[in-house]
């Protein structure tokens, strides 16, 4: 569940989300992103949580891979869906993991 | 609850755990915790979410706020009961957020 990421450096998009009370189709979206997600050239890892928000941290080679996966067109029909119907509010970070243990 | 966080470039400390079956006293040393780092020069949010793993990521202003928030003892020694009693396992990624949106 803990994502086996490699030596650092790499990267990480920390996605932070308050959901609106429709979630109709949420769960299955999410679960179909993840598996896409999952095949991308530079793919790590993922770690997802969520009670009063939704914390996701995808874990990523590099910068270009995080741009390609943005470019995805089911990945960008999933975020345009997130905004307009699931998501009160969101954040998106990316960041260079520099150290870990 | 997301974390209201300045323009990049910033740092984020990604904490990834997966708890022991002891949970007793956890809660409130994490309030405590929180408390504590809110009160550290470079404190810029927390953001925390916890099913099967818990996520908290925790943002600074520099890898030097960091470094003196974990050498603070209140800190090292919940840090010391964590690892002896509430978590299984567990990860840390020091980051730095280059981007966000």
């Amino acid at each position: 569940m803990i994502a086996n990421t490699p030596k650092t450096p790499y990267y990480a998009v920390i996605f932070t989300s308050i959901m609106s009370k429709n979630e109709k189709g949420y769960n299955s979206m999410s679960d179909k992103m993840v598996a896409l997600a999952s095949q991308q050239e530079g793919f790590l890892g993922i770690e997802s949580a969520r009670n009063d928000i939704g914390i996701t941290v995808s874990y990523w080679k590099s910068l270009d891979a995080i741009t390609k996966w943005k470019m995805n067109i089911e990945h960008t029909e999933a975020r345009n869906l997130g905004r307009e119907q699931w998501y009160d509010t969101f954040k998106v970070r990316i960041c260079k993991v520099e150290r870990d243990y």
